[in-house]
Order: structure tokens, then sequence, then C-alpha cells
């Protein structure tokens, strides 16, 4: 029987008891408007920043600030009660996504509402639900232990929407006020409703424009047609040739560094038993299409990929117009995997696009948007197991282990400058609406969410976590 | 010597008299904002006829009507004062472009402005100042003989630039008050400045635009990258194979109609001694393009042609967006030669590119505007040789025998209703910014077109010209 036993009775009692108060406080979080995109905003970015810091305070821990500087202001705090304990650094942040198109909500985004076992705001799933059931773990452990039972340091920042611009001088700069031996991160998201999940890897990003030109001019396609180039046709003909016939990307070196998934991995992943058939339905398409010899889920976990994002060129508008246009343009990204390297990757794409332009059209190719870099939990960090242990527990079911097709650039930013992995402990699911109208997250994750916490960092005190700590820095 | 030597110089002397009045009625003409594809100027479209009509009327003609229907109105007129002489149907239009974008024209467009040898207004090359010219030639006539020597029907519509929506019917419906020998079409354009030419032939159109599908929403790349399909990959896929590494269209029996060009039309069209490099420089190309083993002007005036003139799918806003896109579309047009036909390719492309859909997406195809069917008029219709005639005795130059890469609909319906060629005599020039800002037309090419007009009406009542009725209906 496990020494948290009689704790998690305790937390079961506070949280039955304390749970309108804090769905209230929710609701007042939600409020804020914190879209970080937009300079209007300015005093909400505030106001929320303040909300998280008051929060802390609250909760009676040491230090809370806020950290003003260039950007929207981050909320740093540190409570270190035990020399001998580990530190755990959480992470998460209080700004949201822009609420538009406003006309597709079926309530207001900034006013919350709870329908149906779930709580409908922007932001609620990413990431103020998650982040506030952080928050509200840490105030349950005092008033139940009076004390925390690990040492925690928090940063929770306001510009994770808009690509997290300051949080890497951030951490460069304050190394010493984050030092921690593991990252709990309330970002991130479970996979899917069903079960609860660990997110073990995260893909890397790079990203280019494509801007194609024929002539000085659009030119009638009756007067020139036929003689003279088309933008448009030289665009399609170079980016249709980015792919084989076999879904692969055909740039030269592009999977030179790629790690192959082992046997292992693939049953691991095979026995999650994804329903490609509901998938594919559920998205109305017609079939699923990817690179050949692999299923889904190694696609979009395990195999980097090349994507066209958007392009345009010509006349657009409404009925015709007989126009050999002068130029076209494309966006595409590529997401990576272990061990590809972003900036080589964006710069033999880009050469190769070079290459390939047909001869009658010039081409520019600048790369758009930061470079991501792979992310990946050691398979055995004892963390993951403590985690698997606290999550059955909590939801009576043990989570599958699953990889994440998208970019988490803060875990390879802790990893890199702090030298500490990232456990993804988001209690929000991937289906929730985020960056969509109609954002919601599920109460049962809300409240499951609470004790996973709380639970988590009682056991990450616990001897059988020493390991944690054999590792860190601290 | 010519009959009509005397007829000159009575001529020149009317126009120089005249020429200031004639140039502020053209002025008066060209204030008139006809634009005939906004409703608002519904008006002004009423006061274009009118003017045209008022014209006539002063000029003595037997009957001038401003016929009212749907659409703008028309303006018909009949005067045939010799039973045993030709009639000239005379064709013109005296609607108008929108004159957007304003910000780029140097004057305003509906202020006719004279500088360095050119009257600048919209409208003035496209069609009110050939149609003009056509107008001020038959005043002169009247006015220096007497009488006109030919009989005349006249019909100027309102709706060319809306793509002559009403002028199929009309044409059907007033079989017999437009019957004639030839028509005389004061639109058109001469194809360059530095001599007059004969335009003997048009190109057929037709268009589709396509619309692609591969899921019910647009997907996050993180997430289905990799996994699903993309919209723009299947796009640029399909639209690619539509044409070979040989600049070949490769839709079947795309060429099985098409009429190869003799050695006698190549050799005629090499005589122009057309400048490719000072083209391709001049339109800022690093190369011209098109079908192997033609020349610039054979593939654009006699091989036919599949362009996209647009395509657009997925984010194309600033910065970039990882997403996966649900649709994309793109609209293309195919200008035609003998003996294609508009309505076999736009079912044989259809059909192609429904074919050539990947199995992972749905497409439809749908036609986009209206049908043009090729236009060619005979080589040795005894017109050509009265205006070649005419206008090196005009210009000092003899004419160049061209072809247009555009189409030419009402050539076409008035050979298909009521039996006969059409002559394009329009003295603007095809480099004079018609449907663009800063729109003008040489004070020179309206000089020569009164006397070449004046002329050619007077030629086509001598008996040399008695071929001109042999072939014709009335």
């Amino acid at each position: 029987m496990r020494a948290t036993t009689g704790l998690r009775e305790r937390l079961a009692g506070y949280f039955a008891a304390e749970r309108d108060r804090q769905l209230g406080e929710l609701r007042e979080f939600l409020r804020i408007e914190s879209v970080s995109a937009h300079e209007s905003h300015a005093q909400d970015m505030e106001r929320a920043a303040a909300f998280v810091a008051d929060d802390l305070r609250r909760s009676g821990l040491e230090k809370v600030e806020v950290l003003h500087g260039e950007g929207h202001p981050f909320v740093w705090a540190e409570h270190r009660p035990h020399e001998d304990r580990p530190t755990i650094l959480i992470y998460g942040h209080y700004d949201v996504q822009p609420p538009d198109p406003l006309e597709l909500w079926h309530s207001p985004p900034f006013t919350p509402e709870l329908r149906d076992g779930r709580i409908y705001a922007r932001g609620v799933s990413d990431d103020k639900g998650p982040l506030f059931v952080a928050l509200k773990a840490i105030e349950a452990l005092r008033a139940t232990l009076g004390e925390l039972p690990v040492n925690v340091r928090i940063l929770v920042e306001g510009e994770e929407e808009i690509g997290s611009v300051h949080l890497g001088p951030v951490v460069a700069c304050e190394r010493e006020r984050l030092r921690a031996d593991l990252v709990l991160s309330a970002d991130g998201a479970m996979w899917r409703a069903t079960e609860p999940s660990l997110t073990l890897a995260a893909k890397g990003l790079c990203g280019l424009e494509v801007e194609l030109r024929t002539a000085n001019q659009d030119l009638h396609s009756g007067r020139h047609g036929g003689g003279v180039p088309n933008a448009l046709h030289a665009l399609v003909e170079m980016l249709a040739s980015l792919h084989g016939p076999d879904g692969r990307v055909t740039v030269p070196g592009f999977y030179d560094r790629v790690q192959e998934l082992t046997p292992e991995e693939k049953a691991e992943i095979a026995a999650l038993g994804f329903d490609e058939d509901g998938y594919r339905a559920a998205l109305g398409m017609r079939e699923l299409y990817g690179e050949q010899g692999y299923a889904t889920l190694e696609r979009q976990w395990a195999r980097p990929t090349l994507e066209l994002n958007g392009l345009g060129g010509g006349y657009q508008g409404e009925g015709g117009k007989t126009v050999v246009p002068r130029e076209a343009r494309a966006k595409l990204t590529c997401r990576l995997v272990p061990d590809q390297d972003p900036e080589e990757i964006l710069a033999l794409v880009s050469a190769e696009i070079e290459r390939r332009c047909p001869t009658y059209a010039t081409v520019t190719v600048q790369p758009e948007g930061g470079l991501g870099r792979w992310y990946r939990m050691p398979p055995d960090h004892p963390v993951l197991s403590l985690a698997a242990d606290v999550l059955e527990e909590v939801t009576g079911k043990p989570p599958v282990r699953v990889r994440m097709g998208g970019t988490e650039p803060c875990a390879e930013l802790f990893q890199r400058e702090l030298g500490i992995p990232t456990l993804f402990y988001s209690f929000s699911t991937s289906d929730e609406q985020y960056h969509a109208p109609n954002e919601f997250f599920r109460l049962e994750r809300f409240d499951q969410g609470l004790m996973a916490w709380a639970l988590l960092l009682a056991r990450l005190a616990e001897p059988s976590a020493d390991r944690i700590m054999e590792g860190g820095n601290v």
C-alpha cells in the first residue's frame, strides 16, 4: 500500500469541499481576455499574470514575482522547503488564442459556460484550465499537508500562442532561478478521451515560403498565352515533384538522419489499436494517405513530412479572368524526427526547390517562422512509471505511451538550456477545440488532474523517486 | 489612278477643317461613364447609346433606333441608298471596362486628356475611339459626296465588356434587319504601332473551374500531417500532369482536330520578323516558353493552349499557418484553333481532370464563362486586298497579315447567324492599355482611321468589289 493512500483520501475531501470555489476562480481566470496576439489586450495580459501570481501568493509560496521585460510578463515563483528532495519546475502559459471567428461560438468565448460536463471558454483547454489544475494541486497540498512534499519552481509565460518569443532568452538568463530536476508541463494534451496517455516525443519543425516569378506583369492569355511562361505552371510542376508516387519526399538527403522505428516501437504503436477507419470517416476523408510502408500513427508520430500549407497565384475571385499570371507563392512546413536537424533540412529543401525551378522562372525561398527541434523523453526515465501509476490510480486505466506530431519547443529548450527532461502532464484532451471556436475542457479531467498533480508531486518526494535527482543538476 | 483619288483630297480637306469639332465630340463621348459591369451606371449606358444614335441621326441616316430589351440598349441604324451595291454591317461597342484601380491613372479616366499625341481616357482605345472613327467617316462621306457610296447597317452594343450577353439573341432575332455582305468591325486592334495589320483569325475559348476536397475540415499539420491527404498536394500533382515536358497538353484527344500550320503559313509568320528576344526582354522574362517545335507567334496564333489562370488553397496570409488544407481550387482556360470544338475540349479536359484526381480526393469540375468558337477569315476574300490597298495608301506601309490569340465571339456569331465574314478594321493598337489604367489612343491612328474607313467604304462600291456580293446573302 502506497504511503500516499491516506493523502489521497484527504485530498479527495479537500477537492470536494473546495470544488465550487475553485471552479468559480477558474471562471474568473477565463473571463480575462488574455489574447497575446493583439496589442489591445496588453492590460488583460497584466491582469492574467497578476491572477496567477496572486493565486500562488495565497497558497503561501516563498517567492512569487511578475517579471516584466520585453513582451508580455512572466510569472516566476519558488518554494523549496526540503534541501534533500527534488526540485520540480512547473511550466504553463496564461495567454490564449484569438477567439475569431466569433460567430461560430455557441456561447461568448470570454463568458465561461458549463454544459454537459464541460466548461466552454477560450483558453480553457489551452492552457488556463490545465495550468489552474497545477495551481490548485499546490494549494491543496499545502492546505492538507501543511507543506509541499517537494521543492517547486514555477514559470508561467504569456507568449506561448505567439511562438514563446521571449522564453528562450528568459530561460537562458534565469538558469539559476530555474534549476530543477525535472519539468512538469501543464501544457500539452492527452491523446484521446478514453484513457490517459504519456507523451514521449514531439516533432521538429521548419517552414519556408516560396515565391516564383516569370514576367514583369500579368499577361492576357489571348494575346500572350502559349508563348510565354506561366508562373502557375512552374509552381505546380515544382511542388508536385517534391513527393514521389510512394508518398515519400524526394528531396535528396531528407531521410538521411531519420531514425527508423524499431520493431519494438512499431509493436507498441500497433498495440494502441488505433481505429484508422473510424478516424478517416470522422474527418470525412475517402482514404488515408501517406508514406508507403507505414501505418497512420507511424506516419504522424515517427516519420518526417513535407506539407504544403498554402499556395496561390493568379485570379482567385468570382468568375474567370483570362490571365497568364506572373507570380505564384506557396508556404510549406516540414515536421522532423530524430535525428534530423531543422537548419539542415531547411537548407536542403530550399536548395532543391531552387534547383528544380524551371529555367524560365526565378524563385526566392525564404525561411518562414522559427525552427523547432524534435524532442524525446528518455523512455526509461523514472518519472514515467511514477506518473503511469498515478494516472492508473486516478483514472482506473493504465496510460498509453504516445508521441506528438506537433512541436514542443519549450521541452527542447528546457533540455538544451537546463539539461532536464519535460513530462507533459496536461489534463486537456486533443479533441477539445483549442485554437478553434467552442474550446472546452472536460470537468472529469479537471477533477482527475487535480488529484493526479497532487499525487505525482507527493510521489516525487518518496525514496523511490531518488533516481529523478541522480540525473538532475541541482 | 484610283477613282477615289479626288475623293481622298476632298476627305482630307473635310477632316482637317472638322478635326477640332470631331475631337471635341469624342471627348464628350469619353466623358460618359458607360461602365457596363456596374449597375450604378445604367443612366450612363443610356446616355452613351443616345450619343451614338444622335450622331448617326445628325449624319442623316434613314433609320436610327435605340433598341431596349434585356440588358443595356443596342443602337441599330440603316442607310441603303443603292439597290445594286453591297451592304456593309458596321459593328462596335460603346461600353467600357471599369476604371479600377483608379490610383494608377495619371489623369482621371473619364476626363479625356491629350498628351504626346495620344488621348488618354477609359475606353478611348476599346472601343469608343475606333467606333467614333467609323461614325465620323460616315459623316464625312455624306458631307463630301452627298450620299454614302455603299449601303450600311450598323449595330452598336453596350455589353461587349461583359461578354456580349445579349448579342447572340439580338442577332438571331434581327437577322432580317442585319442582312449584309460583310461585317466591318470597329472593334479589335492593330497588331503593333509600326505598321498596319489585317487580322485573319482568332482563337476559340473554353474555361473551367476545378475544386478539390480531401476532408471535412482543415487539419493541424502537427496532429494530422503525414497521415492524411492534403488537398494542395492533390491539386499540384493533377495540374502538373496536364502538360508534358515538351510543353504539350497531355489530355488525350486534345490535338485530334487541330489543323497543322502549312509550310506557307509558317513562312508567312516567319516573314513578319518578330523580335522574340525584344519581346522577351520587354516583359521581363528569362526565357520564352511553349510547345516544342513552334515559334512564339505560331504558339500564340495557331496552337491550342491550356493555361492556369488562378489557383489557391490553404493559408495565403502573412506569416505561416501549420495547416493541412482540406480544399483547393483552380481556374483554367483553353484557347482553341481550327477545327477544335470548345464543347468537345471542355468535356475532354473535364473528364481527364476527374480521371487524374487522386483516389483520396474528390473533385468537381465546372464550366466557367461562355464557350467561344475560333474564327477564320477566308484568306482570299476580296475585302482583304481592298483593305490592304487602302491601308498602304493611308499609312504608307503595306499591312501585315496577323492572327489573334484572343477570341472574337462576335465574328464567329456573325458568320454563324448571318453567313458573312468580319473584317477587323479598328485603328487602336494592341499596346494601348485597354482594360488597364492609362488607356490611350494614338491621334495618328485616329486620323488614319477616318480616312481609311471612308476610303474602304468607297472602294466597296467600286465594280472591282463585286465579288464581295457574290458570296453574300443580300
